[in-house]
């Protein structure tokens, strides 16, 4: 194939190239040709609807690979499908590029999305392409599917019912601080998977679907564990009561904890976690843990819904404190 | 109520306060308050899909008024839905701001998606906000329903066919030319008419919706006449021979046409109409002609499909040529 050296392809050329082929799966995406897609939505399933935009600089650094960047993208929204107990099965991209973006860039981009698709489900179905001023800003609508009235909600939380975790935390805020420069005392190993957190999370989508008449209460760690339990007990109007040493940390997290490199705390509200935490009423605890490990995925007891409106941290039977509860982006 | 004179809100207040209320027509919104929205699709329905994204200084002028600017991303939204013969439903907001904004902006903008959803149907049901160091960059996603089936398409024309427009094209193009200073000669209310048309296109809803059964391909016009009408026949594997004397123009544009201030080619590709451009089997002209005079929208026989895969413009007899066929984006 002849290389162009100057000239960027045309929207549509681009559309063709390098974002209809991720199409083909989903008849009613018309190749990308058409004005709108047609979605087949299955009988007796809810559709459910998720957004998230990401702005370099921001949400992902301007040097992370365009493959990782897609995926990221791609995982943050089948996170929140995951939440609600749905699987992914229709992607809407706008992407906003900055003029002069390398056409490699566009294509190892896609490639990336083409990856996700293969590890996550689900199938572009359109959206849209524009240049900008500003910087690279990604927004991914994903659609996905649960059977009709069983998505997993923030509100259903009862006091009693026991908290659960799906991973560990704090990884992803590790790897951004790698990538910053920190932590070099690290090995290569230990650093690299640090990053990968950050770069490709993985959603937790089989885990959600399991949930499915289990989890009184569901939200996935977008914003740190700190904050997004509180928004779970804000729609439960409950409180909560966490044990700090039953929450999971990696080993890489737990050297730094130990040596005093980050604060516990900054783990907490760190964000980008994209692990499930959920609530479990007290006589399903032995059933999810049984599924839990005939999936495969780790599940971590980290604490128990209150009936107070107050979120209480203990460690050793202590109460500690925390001050940041989060990301703001304002 | 205090009026806080320094701090912005956080996201979470922002949501809460502009665009919660938006979204309280639909109950699987949750108000905005859970990870995802739930969806109820009506039995036999399709669910028809887009998403246009808008960047400030490249869709709309940084200077727009926040309502208008709303109402346009509504619908040119809404404008790919009615050109498949959808109404609109469900509405997922991308929205970046830049860092500084005024939140009086913000609030006038939901001002504005809220009188768009009166006026056009449909209800805001998830999203994103987020930050970005660069220019307002607002994606939309929406999704309509269509009698499964039904949707039309880009690729039913057939040579015979004849083509239809469903109101004046070029006045967008001028609107905005108006805003960069042109055409001072027009009076006051001609210059506000196409400003009007720039600003707040009125999506063909109500028409697409009655082409169903009758047009047997059907595109929006938003990269101008000429480009979009292209995309029409390359989808149908046809060509078309248009009348150039046929095309309906605004009395504000035909006035800037006779004395010269204008170049009428520049009206086929000024791009931003959201007219429906459609092709009717012959035996179905009077069917398509009596249904738009009971819905009030007015339909324009501006030519005819043909086999060769050509697009040829006549002037009165004669084959008229033009050098730009619309708007690229890079």
């Amino acid at each position: 194939m002849l290389v162009r050296p100057m000239a960027m392809k045309s929207e549509f050329d681009l559309i063709a190239t390098y974002f209809a082929p991720l199409a083909k799966a989903e008849p009613g995406s018309f190749g990308l040709t058409d004005d709108a897609a047609v979605l087949p939505v299955s009988e007796g399933m809810d559709l459910v609807s998720t957004a998230d935009c990401l702005v370099s600089g921001v949400h992902f650094l301007p040097y992370d690979p365009p493959e990782t960047i897609a995926l990221k993208l791609l995982a943050v929204n089948i996170s929140d499908l995951a939440s609600m107990g749905a699987a992914p099965r229709f992607f809407m991209l706008a992407a906003a590029f900055p003029r002069g973006i390398e056409e490699s860039w566009i294509a190892a981009f896609a490639d990336g999305l083409r990856a996700g698709q293969q590890k996550f489900g689900g199938c572009l179905v359109g959206g849209d392409t524009v240049s900008t001023d500003g910087p690279l800003t990604l927004t991914l609508t994903a659609l996905g599917e649960v059977p009709k009235g069983q998505a997993l909600r923030r509100s259903g939380a009862n006091p009693g019912d026991q908290l659960y975790l799906s991973g560990t935390i704090g990884d992803a805020f590790l790897g951004l601080q790698v990538l910053q420069g920190k932590h070099a005392e690290l090995q290569d190993a230990q650093r690299a998977a640090l990053i990968e957190r950050y770069r490709t999370p993985t959603p937790r989508t089989k885990l959600g679907a399991a949930l499915r008449g289990l989890a009184s209460a569901c939200i996935d760690i977008s914003d740190g564990l700190a904050a997004d339990l509180k928004h779970l007990c804000e729609m439960s109007s409950t409180g909560a009561e966490v044990e700090v040493e039953k929450i999971p940390l990696s080993p890489e997290a737990r050297s730094l904890v130990s040596k005093g490199r980050v604060e516990f705390q900054h783990l907490l509200s760190g964000g980008d976690d994209y692990e499930l935490l959920f609530s479990v009423p007290k006589e399903k605890q032995v059933q999810l843990e049984t599924l839990a490990v005939s999936i495969g995925c780790p599940v971590f007891n980290i604490g128990v819904v209150k009936e107070t409106a107050e979120i209480i941290f203990k460690d050793g039977g202590e109460v500690v404190k925390f001050d940041r509860t989060g990301y703001r982006h304002f």
